[in-house]
């Protein structure tokens, strides 16, 4: 029986993300080449660039298969305690822009970001837009609780909360750490947290 | 009479620094090359690297002499109102985030910063530390005041303040606007302010 093409392709797709995630750690991000990619995977250069327009494209792809999530299928724990729930998520974050297996993958995306707005745009709806749509969601269902403001603008309430961490760590201002993650959790939720009756 | 050295040398330093923040803003980052500085710059490649050893670097010092602010001297107005200081120094982050003349140096520094660690040091040490120390200085002159909390980390508070405007202009999440600084700066006031008394 010959091989079936399909599950061919999908075996060089698996084996050219798995080798771009693995030379960023070993080389990092301005030494990786399409070149060196296919080496390692066993294709021709031809075949990326038939599936990708440019570096960049194959390490966001690669970043997605890395965390290995579903985006469509985030959502966060709601405990009914907002407080809790919300210093998880940010610890969450914090351990994964820490995590070295991803860190370079992430700046790796970050620099592409800065320069390529396509692919920013593309990172910005299969990445960044629902991790920050499930924390929306869990700031709305707070306030439908009567936790938060009600006349919070959720989209800023959320850059405020993981502002800061992406600060820390892409202007390495400092170390970023679990105790800065609670502080900042901290913080925000003085700010988002219910107006203080007037008596 | 011969022509002073010191004087010639500080010419070809403005010539090479001038010329990378001009290609930079015409070429992108990527694109932009130690050869084709010194072609622009009229001097040669040899003299670039005498002086700089890496064009991050040389980037670093074109954002310096583009901004032409002296880090040491920067601080905040201090009218006594807080949140109008605050408000003002958010709103001038923004628009120089937004100032298609610095924002491609600005984006190439946060590029290098990515990959080049001691680069990123000496970002933090000349640009970052000297603003983020004024604003801090702002904040503990209103919590001297009794403005502020008097229990804040300092740094955190200054993070909570810029790290949700970073976080727009670099993950692209959404236009970087006044609206926006306005609103990042009322909630964090709101953080940071003092705690309603207990009646």
């Amino acid at each position: 029986m010959p091989p079936d093409p399909s599950r061919r392709s999908e075996r060089s797709r698996q084996a050219i993300l798995t080798a771009a995630v693995d030379l960023l750690r070993e080389v990092g991000y301005r030494k990786l080449t399409i070149e060196a990619i296919a080496a390692r995977a066993g294709v021709g250069k031809q075949t990326i660039y038939r599936w990708w327009p440019s570096k960049g494209a194959v390490v966001l792809d690669g970043f997605l298969a890395a965390v290995n999530e579903d985006p469509d299928d985030l959502s966060l724990p709601d405990t009914g305690d907002v407080a809790a729930d919300l210093r998880g998520v940010v610890r969450a974050i914090v351990a994964e822009l820490a995590d070295p297996d991803l860190s370079g993958v992430s700046r790796a995306l970050m620099i592409e970001m800065q320069e390529d707005v396509e692919l920013a745009d593309t990172a910005r709806d299969r990445i960044l837009a629902p991790q920050m749509r499930a924390i929306a969601d869990r700031l709305r269902a707070a306030q439908d609780a009567g936790q938060l403001r009600a006349d919070l603008d959720l989209a800023v309430a959320v850059e405020l909360l993981v502002g800061p961490l992406y600060h820390r760590w892409l202007l390495r201002t400092a170390p970023l750490t679990e105790a800065y993650a609670d502080t900042v959790t901290d913080l925000a939720l003085r700010a988002l947290g219910p107006q203080p009756a007037r008596t």
